[in-house]
This record gives structure tokens, sequence and C-alpha cells, in this order.
């Protein structure tokens, strides 16, 4: 690898709380991290130099939320839910079903091919679970083909009752010898704490296992109605909570006044016509918020980050600054990656350099020109991918 | 140019009422025009083949609805509006400063940029409009350079009072030299029927001018607020009335009863945060739709017309199959070229060769995967652009 001086900044976001946006600003990538920014006529020499014509820079996307090992389509079901019928939880079997007669092949070539396809979009940072597995050994199988290819991975066998189980047996095994057997290729647990899914018991039940085993936490909650999802992810500790579409004014002062992340998913809502859920509210009551696609067959079938950013700032009352801010060091903080020598979500030297082009020269136009293609190049690991 | 065989495609949307949606279907383009569409086993020879591997094929986009003869930037407009400031209509007033300033060969420039950008997403019918110069000269010059590269060119004169301008002696320069002047290089001419700029007396002076000058007529109306506009349009046999986005019940129905087309601008709306229109209820009460970007560099400043269509299934309650033919007969029909030879917004033989390939195997991931860049391939008039 070596090193490329990116020159012509016509904006650059950082994310950094010294840098700011600095103006007339030039960036160093040394292998696989920053090396260097500052001042565009103190830039030292570089083995490349890219003018990118005053185009807007800013850290590659942070998708916290996916899942992305999985087989099979669900277009009918998409179409019937446009047609006026209700999402219901129950539709992830069907995924299931198809993600179990999958080969190993195809299910990390289906994972590689949707991680590209959100990189050449801008994504530099993937997150995704298991969870159509369902037993230990494709939950294992899940887990080991997402440590190949995502950054992060989640232990999600609490995403649904396998059709034809008993919930207490199930979470007896999700909580034993799945947990056992899918720990070492995971960071993070996460319970689809929801009616039609888990309960509060079951998913207190499945988070603390998880902690004692070592993992971190992550959860989804009040998605389709309030319930103690965001309750229970404060009271754990859990690194963020997702959907976060119904919350109650004490969801909204639990999340303020805690490290937990209130990621949102708006694609998914839009998706499943829900309602959009309260940004602004949250950000104005001092919570941490991150977008991300939730990518998945079922409720969010979308790897367009920008999109969820255009949702946010032209339905969510959030301005472009803390939507990019949201999908980018948000998705970073709601992984605990936004921080320290390798940092995501942020540019810095040290940090990741995962870098993000856009044709266009600010920010301002992932909103001002919405559904316009604008990544114009994309680093991830500092290497060229768009 | 050659002759193209289509083989290999997965869902072939013609929009035509016989051929529908055929089943292993193939389609020839040969110069300009489709030459044939039928059973892919019974295909004609063709200088080339080309195997869509299972892709959906539909026509190329018909934008009936676009200002893109324009100079300058109102991206710190929209970050005020998304920072609380409302939308109104003076703000064209940049615009036209900006573009008056600019040169002939900028405006040119910028507007098959524009086009460009439109045709790599997939549009391939293209309407602009005047309406940012309101002098003779200005608003001639705008016309002549449209008509160079766009499909469709709309009079706009009557698009806001020029600042410092009387209404009374703008509207007769409007109805009187100007549209003498403009004439030979327009097809349509249309009105802003709205509080802010023209009301309904001056909207049925510009549009009754127009008419006896020989021009089809077009209205901008009901945007921000119930108004005159639908009702005028239906009443002057308009071909469309663009925005719809307030609609009394009358107005539906009138529409409903006309051969008026109701041509919704979602992005727009989106974009100045106003409501959604009406579209289902459009389509229920029997009135034609179709679906635009109003791409202009103030209140939409989107070529994506996939955006429009994913909005229109994920939020207005139409089914992907109605948001797709509202985006590509619908306006084709909106501009009078639905039919004959060279039809535009459907595949037949005889029908202009514009045609999209999408890059999945049907029309329906257009809604099912929100914001992710599906366009596969590109036919713009016989020649492939993308
Ligand atoms: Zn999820
Ligand atoms: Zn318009």
């Amino acid at each position: 690898m070596t090193s490329t001086l990116i020159t012509g900044i016509g904006e650059l976001t950082t994310n950094d709380e010294e840098l700011g946006r600095p103006a007339d600003a030039a960036l160093v990538l040394d292998g696989d991290r920053i090396a260097w920014i500052g001042a565009a006529s103190a830039a030292p020499a570089a083995d490349e130099i890219l003018d990118v014509e005053g185009r807007a820079v800013l850290p590659g996307w942070v998708d916290s939320h996916t899942h992305l090992v999985f087989a099979g389509d669900r277009t009918a079901e998409f179409e019937a839910r446009m047609a006026g019928a209700a999402y219901a939880a129950g539709g992830i079997a069907v995924t299931v079903e198809a993600t179990r007669g999958a080969t190993d092949a195809e299910l990390a070539a289906g994972l590689r091919k949707h991680v590209d396809e959100a990189a050449a979009q801008g994504t530099t940072c993937v997150e995704t679970k298991t969870g159509y597995g369902l037993t230990v050994a494709d939950e294992v199988r899940a887990a080991r083909i997402a440590a190949e290819v995502a950054d992060e991975v989640t232990f999600l066998g609490a995403h649904l009752v396998p059709p034809g189980a008993d919930a207490e047996d199930y979470l007896d095994e999700v909580c034993g010898p799945m947990l056992d057997a899918v720990a070492p290729y995971a960071r993070w647990a996460d319970v689809f704490c929801e009616t039609g899914a888990f309960d509060e018991t079951q998913s207190r039940r499945v988070l603390t296992a998880a902690a004692a085993k070592g993992l971190g936490l992550r959860v989804h909650g009040n998605q389709l109605g309030q319930g103690p999802g965001v309750r229970l992810a404060v009271e754990l500790g859990a690194a963020s909570v997702d959907h976060c579409t119904h919350l109650s004014d004490a969801d909204i002062e639990a999340l303020a006044g805690s490290a937990t992340v209130a990621t949102l998913l708006p694609a998914c809502d839009l998706s499943t016509r829900q309602p959009l859920p309260p940004g602004r509210r949250l950000l104005d009551a001092g919570a941490t918020v991150a977008l991300a696609s939730n990518c998945n067959p079922g409720s969010s079938y979308t790897s367009s980050m920008a999109f969820c950013v255009t949702t946010a700032v032209l339905q969510m009352g959030l301005s472009v600054e803390e939507a990019v801010r949201a999908a980018t060091w948000g998705g970073a903080r709601a992984l605990r990656r936004e921080t320290g020598d390798g940092a995501v979500g942020v540019l810095r030297p040290g940090a990741r350099a995962d870098v993000h082009v856009l044709d266009a020269p600010s920010a301002t136009h992932l909103a001002y020109r919405p559904g316009v293609p604008l990544t114009h190049a994309v680093w991830r690991k500092g290497s060229r991918v768009r």
C-alpha cells in the first residue's frame, strides 16, 4: 500500500472535536490509516496525489445494523405488504428456511455481494448479525462467515423462536450451547425484544447470559410499538438499542441519561409503513443517535446509508450535519469504535483510512439531491474500493 | 446504428395493453425504434445480442416536469429550510438573477449535465421549462437552449413576476411579445398558479393567450395550498396539472372526469416539507397520474425518478406497478407522447428505443431496495447511454 494525498477538498467533515470542518484542508492516507490532516499548503509528500476538484470529503458510512448472512428473497412478502398486508416478525422464518438450505459458499458470496454493494455507496464499516440459522450449527456457521467479511459480528440467536419449537427450550439452547459455540466469532449479542418475538423476561435472560460470557450488548427494541426494549437496554448498559420507532417520554429520558446509543433505522420504518422514529426529540433531549440501514431481505432491503440520511433530514427534522454525523460517528459510537487507533466514523490521524468523496461540493447535497447517487470515490481500510 | 437483440429478460414491463408483461420475451432495438417484441424462442436475427441475465427491463423514465435551464445554486436556502424556514415562491428570483448572468454555453452545459445525469439513472425523455429568464431575450434564449437538448420545451414566462416589475405590465409582456418570440421553440405553455405567483384571473389570461398561439397547456397548481389551479387546468383542457399536493374532493373528481393528467412531484413535497400528494385517492377515483422529478435548484434538486417511484410506493400507497407506470406511461401521457410512431413510456414495435435495464430481477426492487442505485443499462433513442 502506498500513501495518498487528497487535495482540492471542497468541504471536509472530520467528526473530530478539535479538527471540526477545517477549510483548505488536505488529507494523507498511509496504509490503512489516516496519516495526516492539515492545511493544504503544508501537506507532506505522498506517493500519489489526488485532486478531488472541490468535492466534499467525509468519513465512510458506518452501518452498525445489518442482517446480511441470508439466502432467499422476500419480494412477494414486500409486494403483499405494499398491497396492505401488515408487517409481522414471523416473516423471518421464511429467510431462516432458505438460509439453512444454502451452502457456506452461497452465504459467503451473498454477504460479500451486499458488503461490496454498500462499499460502492460509501459504506466502509459494517456490522452484521446471525439470526437466520436458529440452530447451534447454523448460528455458528453464520457467525463464522460473518467474521470473515464484516467488521463486527453480533450473535442474534434470539431473533425468533424457530417454528415448531418451544420458547423456553429454545432459550435454554440460545443461552447455553449456542452462546458457547458462537461467542468465539462474535463481539456482540442482541435480542429481538418485541411482541411476537421475545418478551422482557426472555430478553433479559438472553442479554444477561451473553454479558456473563463477555459479549457486548445490543437490543432490537420498540419497533412495532412501545415496549420494554429501550428500558432494558439502558438498564443493562447495552451499547445500542435499535429501531426506537415508538418511544415514551420516559424512554427518551432514559436514553438521554445513558451511554446507550439510539440507533434509528428509517428505511425499515418506511419499508414497513411504520411512522418514522423521533430523531429530533432524541437529539433535543441529549441522546446519542446513530442511523443504520437494517439491510435485510424482509423489513428493509436497502444498503443505502445515503437514503437513511436523506430521510432523516427531509422527514425526521435532523439537520444535514446531524444526520451525516449519526450515519458515521454515531454508528461508530454504537459499535464502540469511535476512539483510539483505527477508529472509524472519524477522520483524524490514526483513524482507519475509511474515506468517502461525494460528487458534490458539500454534504448538504445528500439531502438537497434525494436519490441521486453521489458517491464519487471510496477508500476502505486504505484500499480504494470505488 | 445497428440492431440489438435483448435476451435473458427476467421481467418485461411494456405498458402496452396487449403485450402486458409477457413471460420469456425478447426485444429488438433497431435504430431509434423498438423493432420487435415476442417470445425469446422466436427472436429474429440482430447485429448484436445482449443477454441481461434475468434482469428486469422497462421503458425509460419519462420525466415530464423539470426546470433545467438555470445557473447558480440554492444550497444555502435549502439548509435554511431544513433548519425551519418556510418555502416560498420568491426564492425563484435568486435563480433568475444567476441565470440571466450566465452565458449561453454555461446554460447549455448545465442542462446537458443534468440530462446526462438523469439518463445515467434511466431517464430517457425529458421535458424542461423556461422561467428563470423573465425578459423576452432571456426567455427566448432559455427556450432555444432547451430545444437543443430536451425532448419537450415548455414556456414558463409566467413563473414569477420579476422583482420590481408591475404584475399587469409583466403579463402584458408574457402574453404578447414574449409569447410570440418563444413560441417557435416551445410546444407547451405553463403558469405558476399559486399564492405569491399568479392568481386565477392572471393564470387564465396566460393560458388562453398561449392556447390561441397554438401551444398546449400545462399548469403548476395546488402546490402550497388548495387553489384554482386544478380547476382551471381541467376547464382549459390542459394536458397536465402538476404538484396537486393539496386537492379538494371536487379537484379529484374534476381530474377523474378529464383528460388532464395529475402529475405528482413527491421529491418536491419532501424537499419543502409539504405533505405528500394524494396519489392513492387520485388513482382510486380514476384519474391518470404521472410522477416527475420537478428537478430544479430550489424546491426539488433531484434527477432521480427512482426516488419518486420509491416514495410513491412506500409513502403514497401506490403499488409498484402503478408507480412505475406513472413514471413511464403516465409521464408520456402528460406530454401526449404515449401513442403512435416513436411513442415513449411504452415498449412496443414502433415505439422509441428508450429502454431501462435494472440490476434486479423485478421492478419491485425499485421500492424494495430504496436508495440503492439499480440502473444497469439504458438506451435513449436507440443509443446506449449507460
Ligand atoms: Zn435488525
Ligand atoms: Zn415546476
